[in-house]
């Protein structure tokens, strides 16, 4: 689905298609301790990631994984308080970037479950892996959490040496870490860049677009005929820039993004991907129906994915998500 | 500084440049029991609106208040959480929404901050009066607080009926409001869609753009010559639609803009206002500096104030707005 020509009707999956509100994930996800744990175990983890594939018949499965993975692989502490999100050790100056180093045996069991999902998925299902980008990755690190602005992150990135040593460092595990999955089964992967709306043109170019192109260009490197979705949250009039200098083979469009000035303004060997509003999902009935259409009106002979603009919430009704399938599919 | 004419150096002021950032603030602030007994206060507001002129001359003071006093003067209950932010009475069906009738009186002492503000600045140093937009204040109505993803806002306006109700009762105090600053001596306002950014393109269009095209209509109508700035925040590709649509004579543009894009997508007839990153501005130094240069070099001979993206961060060191000044006006 990532090779340039327009299928109607779009595949289709949805970014958190595995999760809280599916009471099947409900039901499993209390026979791991904590959530990386959840991760780390391939029985659980592969279940998680069949199960939207089985009730909804989805054209893609994605990794059931999370982006601070890679901050654990590189020897940060990572955890996750329950109902406050990720908590991380703070990375803060040039010496504790320095002494990251990417060991890909503690990801041994993320990569046993891309082979046994891809075992199990019928060929026709597309199998996705996928990482945090760079940016976003340090942005969580730097922190220590979760944040609306970004503040400690944007501070050192902005007004300090150092940060630049930290995305080089998460610009190569990255390349590890996808190249790893994609050995291991994946069809393509997907570069998550959550937050990269919270940088000003400047900071984007400098730490959004270039080791977004490091990454792809060396990926394709290793592994020849890798396909790349990039994922820049929020980039705004920046997108076609993005896809532009990247060499992403897709890209994910956020739900604010309108695909008539899309569609015109992004080239069109990126295949595009999104955006419907998750809210129209949890809201359900005709504006659901309304906005499939017209997010399909405004993709067609377009090389197009169907998703949403970010993640299913866990409060949406899973017989939301049958109506929408139903009504892509139409 | 409205009028369709680009100055050089651009006229500067920046969004929360009266606030927490300021000693002379944080010592006035205590005076009050609470957050909107501050802004109700004819002395202290005034007094905290001219503080930053004093310090910096900027060419624009705005009004020290809060887009709260219109929900305050509804009926909705509002109050300010020491270090939490605004709480509001929910609003959540038709019916509450009918119940809300705008009180001016009740905001008499901000009609009465405006005159007095007005008779102490100099007569070359604009007043901008202020409202929140009617999306972003329903927004925080029905939450009932802030919120990342205003889940119950945006349910209610894609899925259920009375959501347009209160956007209507929303419109019609904002004209109001609106209309007794600039009755006041306001010489321009500027209406804040803060959370314009989370709506998708057909919730944008029936929620930002048609209230806000009411409300610059209605105004204008009502106080002939009236200026209006717009700030729909993180619209993105649809800054431009927003300009065209609304009537309004300025635009502000978030961090996130690539100001070479704007100049050449946004009908010149509308002045741009932004769109420094107040990252930039915490940070301060040689990246302060470049970012300034940049946003001056892009904007040249385009009708243009300086301004930033967001409002001044809290930890920003005061000597940096110093520097910035400085810059801008090199």
């Amino acid at each position: 689905m990532l090779h340039g020509e327009a299928i109607e009707p779009p595949p289709l999956w949805l970014m958190r298609q595995a999760g809280r509100y599916l009471p099947e994930y409900r039901e499993i996800r209390s026979k791991a301790p904590d959530f990386l744990g959840f991760c780390f175990d391939p029985d659980l983890a592969t279940e998680a990631t069949l199960q939207p594939i089985r009730r909804y018949g989805f054209d893609a499965a994605i990794l059931f994984s999370d982006i601070l993975t890679v901050p654990h692989a590189l020897g940060a502490r990572v955890w996750f308080a329950e109902g406050e999100g990720p908590r991380l050790e703070p990375v803060r100056d040039a010496r504790a970037a320095d002494a990251l180093q990417f060991d890909a045996t503690k990801l041994a069991p993320v990569y046993e479950t891309v082979r046994r999902v891809r075992a199990a998925l019928p060929a026709s299902t597309t199998l996705l892996g996928f990482a945090g980008a760079p940016w976003t990755v340090a942005a969580y690190m730097v922190e220590g959490s979760g944040s609306r602005d970004w503040i400690e992150a944007k501070r050192w990135a902005y007004g300090r040496d150092g940060f630049d040593l930290l995305i080089d460092r998460l610009v190569d595990a990255t390349v590890e870490h996808l190249a790893l999955q994609l050995e291991a089964g994946a069809d393509a992967v997907q570069i998550f860049d959550s937050w990269a709306g919270a940088l000003d043109p400047a900071g984007f170019e400098r730490f959004v677009i270039e080791p977004t192109r490091r990454i792809v260009g060396r990926l394709k490197q290793r592994v020849p005929g890798a396909r790349v979705i990039g994922f820049p949250r929020q980039a705004g009039a920046l997108y076609p820039r993005y896809a532009d200098a990247t060499g992403v083979d897709g890209m994910s469009l956020d739900s604010g993004v309108p695909l008539d000035w899309a569609v015109g303004a992004i080239d069109r060997k990126v295949a595009l991907q999104g955006n419907l509003d998750p809210l129209r999902l949890l809201a359900g009935g005709a504006s659901l129906d309304a906005s499939v259409d017209a997010i399909r009106r405004a993709t067609h002979g377009r090389s197009f994915i169907f998703n949403l603009g970010h993640g299913v919430l866990p409060p949406t009704p899973p017989e939301h998500v049958a109506q929408l399938v139903e009504r892509v599919r139409a």
